[in-house]
Order: structure tokens, then C-alpha cells, then sequence
């Protein structure tokens, strides 16, 4: 299977833009997502799960479950601003294989529905950060990077790691145009601040109207949802917990 | 390949439940599944072997051999019970690929045969148990919750690790109802204790009658097949045979 | 592509036996196959690479190169015995998956050619070995182990790594029939006497009138290839070499 | 996806020489390479992902982005010499799977514009090299040796990693000639003195007249590019990175 989509309403929108909101350093683009998806009341549309996702499930407070999933949420713009895709999960692929896999199908579906622009969130893992964390960019092109510039981002220096990364390589393939907006973090926890920074700048180009001041209880559920997965925690714990035959004795 | 399956027969079954019992924590759903399948006389109608599955086949006592393989049985009620499915095995597979493909395969034949409800058998490790062990539950919605809560179990919380976590996520995306039994195990040997309230729950579910004075038949029977393989061991000796080159000097 | 096979001619044979030769413990297999394909003159009819083999070709003495590769070469009965079809290569797959996926391509190619019997060879590793080393069998199916036990050979107990495992579990999955001649080794250097019990064994049951005093030749030649192929060497040098990166400084 | 291959162009050629440039020991062949693209302004004419190469971006100095690609540029003869197709990129694949669904790929495209000879370069990894360092060779068969040691070159002993090895035993599958040309180099810096030798030899044979001198510009970039990929530091920092959950906390 690789990864099965299930597409649960092929939306009508007028050239939207792709918002890529996946757990990374700091959780910058998964909080971010999250709170767009909770303020914008966007609408969930497609599901994707796929073989390289790890093999459980997770409980929820009153025992229903959880997978590892990602999902697409549509917004239809009502102020003028654009129409948005969201793509929002609570994992990213396990390889290197499955995160090219994702990658592709979404941007398959995404360009589907009409989509030409992407904008990849993300965390920059810093030591220090100051009080009002710095947004840093890329893009596909010289002529797309303007528009992050234009909203106060610096150049970023360095690799952009996982699906914020190859998204702006297979939509430069594509003949997409992508940018990417990372935030200083120091990428130890779920970092409010380092999303409030990427909203700002997303909305402002976006031109939505978006209350930032719950994204505390954003990144409060974004916390829990990871936990739940054993997503935070120390990279010793992990180890044990990827031996192939972990569920025999 | 991936998974090659063998379909001995396409039994007409009545809205059947597929019960999962792979080898696991405790192997309290293998143990339980062993004990259906010969307490039920249940048909063998399908075979599956994976490349996801070891590369290496055992001897049994006198010369034959057995393969990592995964079975589908299927009982027709008799006594005002439910048709059922009974996926067996001596394995999972190796890799969270495998694992999805696995399940996602076996989704797929139990669906083509009218199966809409899904039950997981699991171990819950814990370092201590009582002696009669509580079963815990998860499920795919709060709806077909209420059935193993009635049953007496209580709501797990935590990670549901391989195919019985993963069948509740895929079956929840396949607007399946799945729930799943957790039996509290140290899972440091086939525990007949826990496989047997994970039967008495389930056949209670079921409105089976069944024998299970024998259980610790089926317990031996499944840590002399799992050791055959190798898969009751030592971490430490697994690790050496794992190595890609190990069939050579 | 997975396992890629260029099919140079079908011959038309009657009822073959395949003869499964691949490397393995004290190379047993290996040997005995090279023998084989000399002293038969077997004809060389397919090749097989597969992106599971290694990643590299080796040279040979006058600059030409060796690559990983499987073959089968074909034999036809001259005097009575039955017709061969004959599995060998200088390596077995790298990975489980690739494993599966090579003995079902070769399985395919040979049931298309009308053979339903099976032969694996291998060693079985052992501290010690006496002069004249014991033969191990498996089969099957009991009816099948009959021919094997007839040759003298005692009922193996214990795994059969690899393809010689693999290939009697996916005969049995397939309806075929198959045994495994397993010989006592050491396994620390190609063992031309384990050899020679094997070929004992094999070429009786398949009535041929085989020389095997050049069986040095075969084991020294095996030797010098697989060490060409690094497949003959300290555990502790193959890690470096296996690095995602080894080509890079 | 595995290898998703964009064509902007389908060239006609006349029996063009395919030359592998990929980075390995050295950078032999990806400096090589570079320098003939811009030497002969080769154009490019196919571009190629694949899931088995880095899931990143890098950035370049100015905030645009390089992903890990593969490129194929062709050249036309203008003066006596061959049509040349010229397969340079910045990574191999990180997986032996990769790398053969790679060249297979590419050998597919370089067949269909009608090629039947390929070159593949690399380094010859020793202690110590002398101020001309030697060059040795390779070849599908000993027809097609003759020509690189009437350049000069020696007999190579050993293995031909990645890439330029495997080419040749692809090649020789498909029935093409092929020859690699392999530099001796210490390997732990981008050493243009080896590209030297292999483009002299290579120009040579191919009846190029390309000026050499520039060359150390082709080594400085492929060095910028490999360290923006993180491809030239030490071991043990790859290691960090290479955790699958190196995007969380």
C-alpha cells in the first residue's frame, strides 16, 4: 500500500495555497497548523496513513484510538484572503522512502485541486533564541523568496530536514513555486512562541484575520498528541522500541 | 511479492467478526487463537507468507517443516453465535512495512467476506499481575467501546504496539468497528492466565460455549512452535543472526 | 526492478528437479552446484540481478568484472537420470524482502518449465565435524523426507536459514515438493567434503554417474570468488563497508 | 515513486557515450563531470528524484534551494569527437535498492536515445598516491578493455563500489560495453589532480579538445555542494542525523 488516501470530498477552490503543518523541531508547523485548522474551522477532507508510519495505535482519554495519520483540511476564504489546503499529521514517514512517498501523493492531490503554491513551516534549531524568535527562508526560486523577505524573514543558511525540505525539492520539479518559513527554536519542546512568529508572517501574507492568543492550548494538545506517541522522549527509549521483534518476549 | 496469499476456499459467511491472534506480548492472542481454532474446528481457508516475514524455515519433530506464515480459519456458528474469522500465525512481519501490508491484505479478504467487525487480542505489560489479570480496552469509536467495557474490561491507556493496534487504526479508516482486549501479562512466557480471560470475555461476546480446561495445551503448544523459530530468545542472540551476511562464514 | 531476469533460452525439459546451489554455510551449496554445472556441462539459460544484491562489481584477474548474480543453467539426461535445472550465483539477497522475492521469481521460471521437485542444499553448523560428515534432511511433507532418509541422511532438528529454508517453505505454499540436504560443517572455510556427502547423496538419487575428485577445484574456486565479493572475511570489516556512505571521504 | 524522472527534452544523438559522474571516492567522477558540462556547455535534459536519496533541502547562499538530484545532460559532437550524455548529480542512493532502480532508470533513458558504450569514473582509494596519480580499469568484457589500457591505465584489482560498479554489471546484462576509469586518490578530499587524470584519458578516447586548467573550480564547488549536503564530515556526526526521528525533540 504504501499510503492509502482516503479522500472523503474533492473540494472546488480557487487556486489555493498548500499549508504543510507536520510534527518537526519545536512543532513549529504542527502548532501552527493546528491552531489555523481550530480558528479557521477548516474542513477535514482526506486521510492518509501509510506503511512507513510506525505499526501502533494510541489511546485516547475515554479509550478510543488513535493512528498515525495525516490529513488534509480545506479552508474557502471568506475576507478576501485565499483559499487554503492544510496539511496537518501527527507523524512524519519513518524513511527516507515513505517521506518521498507522502510528499508526492499529497502534492499529487494537492495540484489536483487546482494548487500551485506551497508554503512549508518549520523550526531552525538554535542553542539560544532571543524573545522574539527570528523567521528565516527559502524557496523554490529567487523570485518567490521575495515574498518571505518581504514579511521580515532572513535568508536561511543550512538544510531543511524532512518534509519541509523535500517538499520545496519536488515542487521545484513540479514547476511549483514553494517557500519555506523557519523559526529559531531551540527545539525542546512544543514552542509557542517560535509558531506564534510563523503565523504572524503566514497570515499576514495570507491576509487572514486569525486570533493567536489561544495557541498556548495549541501547543498544549500538540504536546499530548506526541506524547501519546512516544514522540517526545529521549532518544534511548526509542531504541528499544524499534527492535523488529519488540512485541515478543 | 510482498505478501502472496492462498485461497483455499471463499467460505459464505454471515456477517462475520474477525478475530486477530498473531503472536505478541505475553502471546496471550496467539495462545487464544490456537485454543478457537482447534476448541471450534475451525477451517483453514487462506494462507499468507510475506517477504516481511524471516527468511528461514524449522524443522518439526519428524522431518517436516514449517514456515513463518500467517492463516485465516473460519467457523460457522452453530449454537446462535456469530460466524467468525480467525486470523493465526506464527509471526508478524518484521518491519512496520510489512506490518501495514500485512494487515491491510488480510483487511481486504476479511471485508470481500462480509466482515465488518473486527476483535484484537493483545498483552498489557505490566511488571506485576494479580492473579486473575484485567483485561483492558481500546476501540475504533466510544460506541463499540461499550462492548468490552460491558465485558468488564477497562480503558487502556497507552500504546497498542504491531497488528493490534495497527488493525484498530486501519479498520477505523475503513469505517470498520474494531475493539481490542488487552490482557494485564509480564509477557515473559506464554501466559495461559491471560489468554484465558481474553477467551472468557470473548466468548462471552461471541455466545460461544467452549472448553477451556486445555488452555495450557494451547500455551505449550505455542512457546514450542515460537522457539522453533527462534522467537523466544535473548535480545543479545537475536541481534547476531539479524546481521544480512549471517549465512556466511 | 527488485530481481531483474534475462531469459537467454526455455528449454524444453521433462519433469526437472531444481537444485537449489546458492552460498551459504561452508558453502556447501555453492560447491556443489559449481561441480555440478562442470562435470554436467550444464548450459547456462538465465540470469538474475536484483537491487536486494550488493552494490558493487568486483574485477577478475584480466580486467573483465564480476558482478552479484544468480543463474540457472539446465542439464539434460543423458543415461537414465532425471532432467536439472540448477540455481547458482555468487550471492544470496541482502535483505528478507529480497530473499522472497528471488526464490519466488525462480520458482516461477521453473514451475513455467514443468519441475515440481526441489532440492536445497546447505551446511549445518556444528563445532566439530567428524571425517566423513553427517547428512541432515527436511522436507516438505513426510511422503517427500522418505527419499532423503532412504539416502542415509537423519532428520534435521533446528532453523534452515535462507534460501534453502525459504524455498521449502514456498514449495509447500505452491504444492510442490522439496527437500533440504543439510551437512555437518564447521562453516569456516568453503568445505569440499561436506561437498562431496552432499553430492554423494544428490547424485544417487538422481542416478548420475558423476566424478568427484575434482571437488578441490570447485571449493577453491568458490573460495577465490566470494572473497573477491568480500563475502569471506572478518564481521568487523563488513560494518565499515556496509555504510549508507562509504563512497563519499 | 522510488525514481520519478522529469524529461525536458528528448535529444537525438548518434550512438552516444553515456558518462557516470555521480560523487564517490574523491569525487573523481562528480568533479569530472561538472567540468565537461561547463567545458562543452552540455544541456541538460532530464531530471531525477528518488525516495532513496536524502530527505532534505539545502540552501544556497542567495535563499534559493538545491534538493539531492540527478541530472543527465547531453552534448552533440561538433568536431570529429562522440555525442556524449552525461548523468551528473550530487548524491547516489542511500540504499542498494536505490542505487540499482537508479541506473536501471538511467540506463532505460540512455538506451532509448540509442547509447551502447558507457563510461563510468570513480577513485581507486590508496594510502598514498604519486604526483600523477595512476588510473586503473575495468570492463564489461576484454574487447572493450583494450581501449582504456591503450589510454594508459592498469588493470584494476578489487571492488568497484556504488555506482561505477554496478553500471558496468547492468551494462553487461543489457549487452552493452562499458569501462570504468578509476584514479587513484587518497579519497578524503575533492581531489581535482585525479579528475585530471581520468578527464585526460576520457578526452582522449572521446577526441575532445577541453581545456583543463579550470578544473580546481570544478573541485572548489563540488566541494561547496557536498558540504551543503553534509556529505563531506566526519562519521560519526552522520549518524545523529541519520535517526529517523531526528525532527523531534
Amino acid at each position: 500500500m504504501v499510503c492509502a488516501i482516503q479522500i472523503y470530498e474533492k473540494p472546488e477552490l480557487s487556486n489555493p495555497v498548500l499549508i504543510e503543518g507536520l510534527p518537526g523541531i519545536g512543532f513549529v508547523a504542527n502548532i501552527s497548523a493546528l491552531h489555523l485548522i481550530h480558528e479557521l474551522d477548516a474542513k477535514l477532507f482526506a486521510e492518509i496513513t501509510s506503511s512507513s508510519f510506525q505499526d501502533l495505535a494510541v489511546t485516547t482519554e475515554k479509550g478510543g484510538t488513535r493512528s498515525p495519520i495525516n490529513q488534509l483540511y480545506y479552508h474557502k476564504s471568506r475576507d478576501g484572503g485565499r483559499d487554503l489546503i492544510i496539511w496537518y499529521g501527527n507523524t512524519q514517514a519513518l524513511t527516507t522512502f515513505g517521506q518521498y512517498e507522502l510528499c508526492g501523493r499529497v502534492l499529487d492531490l494537492a495540484q489536483e485541486l487546482g494548487c500551485q503554491y506551497i508554503i512549508t513551516l518549520g523550526g531552525f534549531k538554535k542553542e539560544q533564541t532571543t524573545k522574539k524568535p527570528q523567521i528565516y527562508c527559502a524557496a523554490t526560486d529567487l523570485e518567490t523568496l521575495k515574498t518571505p523577505l518581504n514579511l521580515g524573514a532572513k535568508i536561511m543558511v543550512g538544510q531543511i530536514f524532512g518534509i519541509a525540505g523535500i517538499t520545496i525539492g519536488l515542487a521545484k520539479l513540479r514547476n511549483l513555486k514553494a517557500f519555506s518559513l523557519l523559526v529559531e527554536t531551540t527545539g525542546t519542546y512544543p514552542d509557542a512562541e517560535a509558531a506564534r512568529q510563523a503565523l504572524t508572517a503566514l497570515t499576514e501574507f495570507l491576509n487572514l484575520k486569525t486570533d493567536l492568543t489561544r495557541l498556548d492550548l495549541a501547543a498544549e494538545k500538540t504536546k499530548k498528541i506526541l506524547e501519546s506517541f512516544g514522540l517526545i522522549r529521549q532518544e534511548q527509549e526509542k531504541k528499544k522500541e524499534e527492535s523488529p521483534f519488540r512485541w515478543f518476549v
